[in-house]
């Protein structure tokens, strides 16, 4: 399988770190440490299509260092500026750097980005809603109030198409690009596992109903802090029941289909682009 | 494969209520409607092993509901009452219950739990300190300050057995009752896929380096809110570095051991219980 899109980092996160002040310090003030340049939440990247960095000694004075890990035993770190608010919106300037960055690199900055996203949206305890503080190196925030120690988000989202008679099913959301169908999505809630989400959100949005859930890959997606867990289930049949809400349209493609658009030759549907893993998921699906 | 415990819940989730307010009232007054009973954040169970319900007539005057789903058109709802705080610990109480209870009884209680366990400790904006209030019929909350929504959280962990050379590496955590051992288990981070969080926290706890990570099963685990994923990763070599401080022990365990303490049979540990995926990853390992 190819690698799904923001995975393969290189860093060493180094949990043993965020659990030594001592040691953080040392690490925050070695003059070998770098900082992630960063222009808002956009990263810079340079023409081999790796993230640029800093000196750890160029950041604000006010920035909180969220510790990304270790390369080599060299610090790397990103920089939490208060008050930075969060990103708005989904880049499409980021989105046209994501097909240029080297493999590892996004897997990086996509952990960068959500935690430095998560600070910006959880500054207040919501225990009992005091101003919290950053703790462990950037991978947490304590109430100085109620004591609750707070850790950033990482939301499950079952990402799927169903299968019936050598063909797939999938959708179109309104706001994608014209031409765009990818696999059916939604967010795994409390109380169920992976395959009844993948069921009900596939019932909900196009009332197929599919059986016999098989995992496919996953990766991780920071708008703001994703993991997308792809899979394909075995529809009972093919008639469609749309939820408008949710789907402009939805369609069956053959494995041929698939195999044309990924390859960039004309057909019924543009695919899902190569970082995301809808793609990897169709590419499986249409090599078996 | 055994369905997972807390899987096979028989509530139709209803999405579309949640965001009709008009049929949501229709809901919480229809004279048919049914209120979970619980004791604290403990279930009720009859002889038979079924969740205890009472009219939703029943519930308090300040009680808030949480649409739990419907059962052939039957609306089932849990109550959150304001001021009461999260559960403490874990209760040995209910995991004596667990073993008591029909197939998807476990599924209906652990949403209920992980949901009424999340607005008690959600009261407050986390990105502007304001109290919230309830919204989406029990499935999120909103900020009258800043129209921040905010929804419950799911904190998937990776759980997983390194395997080598015809054996399985497992773990004794401190808390664990005497001789139990048990797969490894961590919260997956920003930033990282499925396979990727599998195999920094084996080499974190034990040193032991995994490629080749296979997805086993799924499954919700309502202490508060996890998502268990339950893996199999090929360990390079069987050489263990203990961190200390997450595990009091790891052992290498033969087929025919798992196969045995399975079966309460003596053997060289104890294995985790029937209701925990690391039992059912055990179990499929074993038969392999
Ligand atoms: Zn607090
Ligand atoms: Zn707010």
């Amino acid at each position: 399988m190819i690698a799904p899109g923001f995975t393969g980092g290189l860093l060493d996160r180094s949990d043993a770190l965020r659990h030594d002040a001592e040691a953080f310090a040392a690490a925050a003030s070695d003059f070998r440490a770098k900082l992630l340049k960063l222009d808002g939440y956009d990263p810079e990247i340079d023409a081999e299509g790796r993230l640029a960095w800093t000196s750890i000694a160029e950041r604000a004075d006010d920035a909180e260092l969220v510790l990304l890990g270790l390369e080599n035993g060299r610090p790397h770190f990103a920089a939490y500026t208060p008050g930075m608010g969060p990103p708005r919106g989904r880049p499409q300037r980021l989105f046209a750097m994501l097909d240029h960055l080297a493999p590892g690199e996004a897997a990086t900055y996509a952990a960068a980005r959500s935690v430095l996203d998560w600070h910006a949206r959880h500054q207040f305890c919501a225990n009992c809603g005091t101003q919290t503080a950053l703790f462990r190196a950037g991978w947490g925030r304590t109430c100085p109030n109620c004591h609750a120690e707070h850790f950033p988000r990482v939301d499950p989202v079952v990402i799927m198409i169903a299968e019936h008679d050598g063909r797939a099913l999938l959708g179109r959301q309104p706001a994608f690009p014209p031409g765009r169908y990818s696999a059916l999505a939604g967010f795994l809630e409390p109380g169920e596992s992976i395959e009844e989400a993948v069921a009900r959100e596939i019932m909900e949005e196009a009332g197929v109903r599919v059986t016999n859930v098989r995992y496919v890959a996953s990766q991780p997606w920071p708008f703001p802090s994703s993991l997308m867990i792809a899979c394909v289930g075995q529809a009972e049949d093919d008639a469609i029941t749309l939820d408008t809400n949710e789907l402009e349209d939805a369609i069956w493609v053959s494995r041929d289909d698939v195999r044309k658009v990924l390859a960039n030759e004309p057909g019924p549907f543009l695919p899902p682009p190569p970082y995301a893993i809808a793609n990897t998921l169709l590419t499986e699906w249409a090599a078996d």
